[in-house]
């Protein structure tokens, strides 16, 4: 699971703690886009980019510009889940990913986000980084 | 701002902490969802509705079905936002709200979220609670 | 209750949400230090310092040095609690403050914090801002 | 550094997120106890003690009683962090474990902490549950 199953796709478990849920029992919504975020910087990683070393070089982040998320079912204390994230779409300065959040067979969420970079001084929209962009190109 | 604009919508203010941010210097994208969230249930407060109370009363909770989010505008630490609400649409087992975090007249995001109930002892769907849709029906 | 007791001493209404809280159905322990936070900083917003200004001004941040907290009782969803911070001792590089939470006249949790200054560049302990220092020895 | 070092210690590694950070740049100082509160239901969960189903079987929760914590440098995003427990005491109705948070060589914060047991149903103090009792005895 922590393998990617192709070069467009990326999977890493992640493990459910209280600091998660909330007084209904379940995992709180807000948390699973944390869930979804590491799992980006998971895959990012996985791909040599390391977004801290990737500012001080170019002096860009990335920003999420929206997400479309959807919840079938709650996930609980102790539960193991799996997220992953692939690549949908590339453009010039932005890119769209799939997201799913599963425990076992079970699908609990599934997402599509978009996500732009920005000059981090002037928070102004700009293209991704070239050494992202090759990266992403030949995966 | 802390008062409702008219019975299908209300606002409140939201004073952004450090907890809420991140190493890029701003509002971490999963805290919307929180601040949302805070929104809502000072909405179903205004209108007579405490969930807790709910819970007890009928075994029902609100759980978020899907939510589209557009970011649009970073907020920093010390800003003061406002975070609204307004009923889109309302059924017999979910509704639709649209909410906004403005920083004055910029709107930061903006999105919809439905909402669903379920029976807390099964977490199966079930319709409103009639209380919750006698309110929102006379807004 | 917004309002300082007397100059030395702050406090300020705190509504739990679904977030605060876990599957236990009580506010998550790591969240007593996040309302502590939003306390000194209002507290410190009430007596004119601005945290973001102070940084862009003297490139000092304040940073948490240790904290001791006792939890007494527990907070549920939807308590209105009163979260207060006094000044127990000002040295030239920090100063040390001890906080409670409360629900009406029920003790939650009482903490002491030390609070020191860095300058954000290296990280390294530095004095507090003359600005600061001021400010607290004349309340 | 993912198994234990001897019967009575647990340490486990730790990857800092965007989540984690504030808008200092480092870990917000409330994280630290999530991932002292992780590392701990990891431990028990090593020693075969599930929590959630410890409460199906004596309706008996965990909670923390207090914590002294030391912040001696900070953590930053990508870092990839060791925490640590180990068993300081054990009576009828408390432990008191010492927990760091590592970043190699580096000591980034260490606290002990005192966790007693409550009857979920009223909250109410007592003593921890045999199963608990007597895999720490024999660890």
């Amino acid at each position: 699971m922590d393998e990617p199953i192709n070069a467009r796709q990326y999977a890493m478990p992640l493990r459910v703690y209280w600091e998660d849920t909330d007084a209904g029992g379940v995992v709180f919504y807000a948390n699973y886009l944390k869930f979804m975020e590491r799992c980006r910087t998971e895959w990012l990683r996985h791909l040599g980019v390391e977004q801290l070393q990737l500012q001080a070089d170019t002096g860009v982040v990335f920003v999420v510009l929206d997400v479309n998320i959807r919840y079938k079912k709650s996930a609980r204390l102790d539960d193991l889940l799996t997220v992953d994230v692939s690549l949908l779409e590339q453009r010039a300065a932005s890119i769209v990913v799939r997201q799913t959040v599963r425990n076992g067979d079970a699908l609990l969420a599934e997402s599509t986000v978009r996500i732009g970079c920005v000059e981090q001084a002037s928070w102004k929209p700009c293209r991704l980084p070239d050494s992202v962009a090759r990266v992403l190109m030949t995966v």
